[in-house]
């Protein structure tokens, strides 16, 4: 019988997804991940696996919240448009520029690694799928409230603003005046959404 | 008097800019950088500086070679709106998606170093804002020349331009199918482009 794990899962693989946030897949090493979470090798690779394995879980899980909260922002929203004007903006929402700086887990890392890494590409994928399909459920719901242009086509308002909103992520990464990114979103938002 | 140089430098830099390209900056290691150049760690730290300075170095080179490109673009160009056309589609150029795939050095090692490293952030921000210059003044031949509105502010549709393409450039990297990236940027350009 397997021993009881002595350790508080969520906890630990909150600690691991910060740190491979905060350092990168290979600027993340093993001892980076002991100190993070407080475990020894063994007890940490032999409940999640590898550091491949254990950075594949963590992005899936925040990849499957970002997917969800979307989701809730859609359901939750007065009008359609809303949500796809705050999905731009939460890029450049912290007026000190820190949470730019920090960018997005998926990707950075993407960034990082999806010439050498067919798993890490995959999982952007399926993730900017899934949002790009949330996204166009917001513009057909903006079309019939009466918010944007009848004659645009969904997926690919959508896909255009997914590319936007990347691009600002890119540009906060690099530690741009988050009044700059600010007007950049108003910008990309004005031109992507034609109104009725 | 020091030794001449056994070495071709150009040749060395070329080689170690692939390196870093193919591999990003945390998961480069001295010895990819030896085997991809063929010198000794002598030779080439004492010639350039430790990994970090090399790869600045190659960095700085990369961003001004495509300053100087996309210059001579616009001095090329028959109308100033292919510029900005052209800078868009660049990065879904290449119908097999490797390029695509491949990325950019600035934006793939800005994704994943800049939190923990001023100096790359700092070389982001400068080419950036040089991009950003000529992209405006390829806005305003456009509006001389009658292919763009008039009252669009250059400076702002031009970081969106490019706040668009890097996105694409992110895309690209995950492997999007370059179809559908040729579309995204056509409606990238439809939308941030007004025309008279």
């Amino acid at each position: 019988m397997p021993r009881p794990r002595q350790f508080d899962e969520q906890r630990v693989l909150s600690a691991v997804q910060a740190t491979f946030w905060d350092n990168g897949y290979a600027g993340t090493s093993l001892d980076d991940l002991l100190s993070a979470t407080g475990l020894g090798k063994g007890s940490l690779y032999g409940a999640f696996g590898d550091k491949q394995r254990l950075f594949l879980r963590v992005l899936r899980e925040y990849d499957e919240a970002n997917d969800r909260m979307l989701r809730t922002w859609l359901e939750d929203a007065d009008r359609g448009i809303e949500v796809i004007r705050s999905f731009v903006t939460a890029p450049v929402r912290d007026p000190s520029g820190e949470q730019a700086r920090r960018g997005c887990l998926l990707a950075n890392t993407a960034m990082e690694l999806s010439t050498n890494a067919a798993e890490v590409a995959a999982e952007a994928r399926r993730s900017y799928t899934a949002t790009t399909a949330v996204l166009a459920d917001a513009v057909r719901r903006a079309q019939l409230e009466g918010d944007l242009a009848p004659h645009a086509d969904p997926d690919e308002i959508a896909r255009a603003v997914l590319a936007g909103q990347l691009g600002l992520i890119v540009l906060g990464r690099i530690g741009q005046d988050p009044a700059v990114l600010s007007a950049v979103a108003d910008t990309l938002l004005d031109g992507l959404l034609p109104a009725t």
